[in-house]
């Protein structure tokens, strides 16, 4: 198995169960590069069934213990379950305290859970990256339930996490962490808010604080609950599976999953592009032209415009040099 | 006059106050293209000596005013002063009741005030790209103090405002304006916050809320003052000026501004580059090919990330095509 790095085998035990092979794809996905393209071309026309939830918020919010929680709500109906944890601190991610490592390796018993982590990645430009492939990946081997776990810090992380079918923001008590979503645009990407560790004093306010800031410049259709847990005892959990649910069947019903699946697909394809356009330049033009031309520019020597013009005509006739050359 | 778009003709007559040679410069730097490049490459290099300010904040909130109030600050100091709006709300775009129209006239008789506005470059898109560009050639043609007024609605307008050397974000009374101003994402790219209309009801409230929003997270450096103004009557505004000026002394001592600066110049060739990269690629792939790859995308016929690469290789492929045939 430690060898084998062909999509033709290790796709089909993928999708019979297969963890380590999946694990493998997963590896070859988020490597890029012709075998990535491979395995994304064979999964990807047949996803699009799988229900994406993102949770986001600041870290110590408890948001994978909201997700430990939610994997269960999510077998408990005998769905298989696959995680993506983008999350630092996360114990998914392998960040955490011991006692939140031993609550996830519960799963680790269970052939019914996936866990994935991104964190290892190295910088966020790349999980940026990736995370949609690999989300893409475990939605075509036919996951019906992905959560993606994100910190709520970054407006990359934020993006992903906001990326998904249903987002859930996840705070604490307190007035500093509602503003601190809002300052973060958590606000505005939220289907639903937890206020976690519901426990805490100051609950009521948190919730009364949210649900007014949601209810600004609200339009017509869906209007984002705000559902108080205590995830550490499962207090609060089912509602806010329930809530879940019901913005899964609104969405559904309205057509606007059809459109924001759409839309963000045409985002994909986007990203991706400039992704390949941006490493077309650097791989073409020589990178002392490049720091040259910046450093002209950060000096005033040269203006944005003029060396942005010169590293693309750079990059044309590098382009017609290859051709020439036959390379 | 009218036929004249040589700029070796238009750049002196406008450096030595021509107005209507200003106002023939900036459409020629807004319509882009070589004589755009050929200006920047010759206002750009001697620039960098004018202050910007940003103004933002939602329609209504009394920003053209502020800025009317500013203007005569700034001439009382003998200074000249270019205003860039970008807000479609704004008497300097032309959108305005009768009372905003006729005060901001007071400045057309004042040779030392040069107004631009930017609404009536259709999609915003446009206007994105175009208002560094023209800030620069009046930051060049040796304006010291440049004004750029946008709404604080849309994220490119956020951007616009924030890229200033000040940013002033302006809100009125009342608990519900500041909460937007979070929403938006302003209170993270003011250096100065206003509360405008300062004579109605919840002023103290709405100053003290921002004040404590502005405290949660802060770092050391430069604490953003909450600066209570009355527009209409001038109330605030010489207060408002001094902390304009403060901010100026801050971070020029500390090297921020040189930094922000240096760091505003580098992401400004970047975009320049990807507006570059999008604009080939949009000229070099048939329309057909481009609208077919998305709507398979959407389809899920074809992932994202394979058809970013095939729009590559067409482009690669038709400069080849383009270089065999001498173009």
């Amino acid at each position: 198995m430690a060898r084998i790095t062909d999509p033709a085998i290790l796709l089909p035990r993928a999708r019979n169960g297969d963890r380590r092979a999946l694990a493998r794809l997963i590896t070859l996905v988020e490597n890029d590069g012709p075998v990535s393209a491979e395995i994304l071309a064979e999964v990807f026309p047949g996803g699009g069934r799988a229900w994406t939830t993102g949770l986001t918020g600041a870290p110590g919010a408890g948001k994978s213990t909201l997700t430990d929680r939610l994997i269960r709500e999510a077998r408990s109906e005998g769905n298989e379950v696959a995680v993506v944890a983008v999350d630092p601190s996360s114990p998914f991610s392998g960040g955490a305290v011991l006692g939140d490592r031993v609550r996830m390796q519960d799963h680790i018993d269970d052939q019914g859970v996936y866990i994935r982590s991104m964190a290892s990645r190295g910088h966020l430009g790349g999980i940026s990256a990736a995370t949609p492939k690999v989300v893409a990946t475990l939605d075509g081997l036919g996951f019906p339930e992905v959560f993606v776990e994100t910190v709520g810090v970054g407006q990359a992380e934020v993006e992903i996490a906001g990326n998904a079918d249903t987002t859930l923001v996840v705070v604490n008590p307190g007035w500093g962490d509602s503003v601190q979503a809002a300052k973060a645009g958590l606000l505005e990407i939220g289907d639903i808010f937890v206020v976690n560790k519901a426990d805490r004093p100051g609950v009521h306010e948190t919730v009364r604080d949210l649900a007014q800031m949601l209810e600004l410049g609200t339009g017509p259709g869906w209007a984002p609950p705000v559902i108080a847990t205590i995830a550490a005892t499962g207090d609060g959990i089912s509602e806010l599976w329930r809530a879940v649910r019901r913005h899964r069947e609104h969405v559904a019903a309205t057509g606007d999953l059809e459109a924001a699946r759409r839309n963000r697909l045409t985002a994909e394809l986007e990203s991706a592009l400039l992704v390949g356009l941006r490493r077309a330049v650097r791989s073409s033009v020589p990178p002392d032209t490049w720091d040259d031309l910046t450093k002209q520019v950060q000096q005033r020597r040269l203006d944005p415009w003029n060396a942005a013009h010169r590293l693309l005509t750079a990059l044309a006739e590098r382009t017609e040099h290859d051709n020439d050359g036959g390379q």
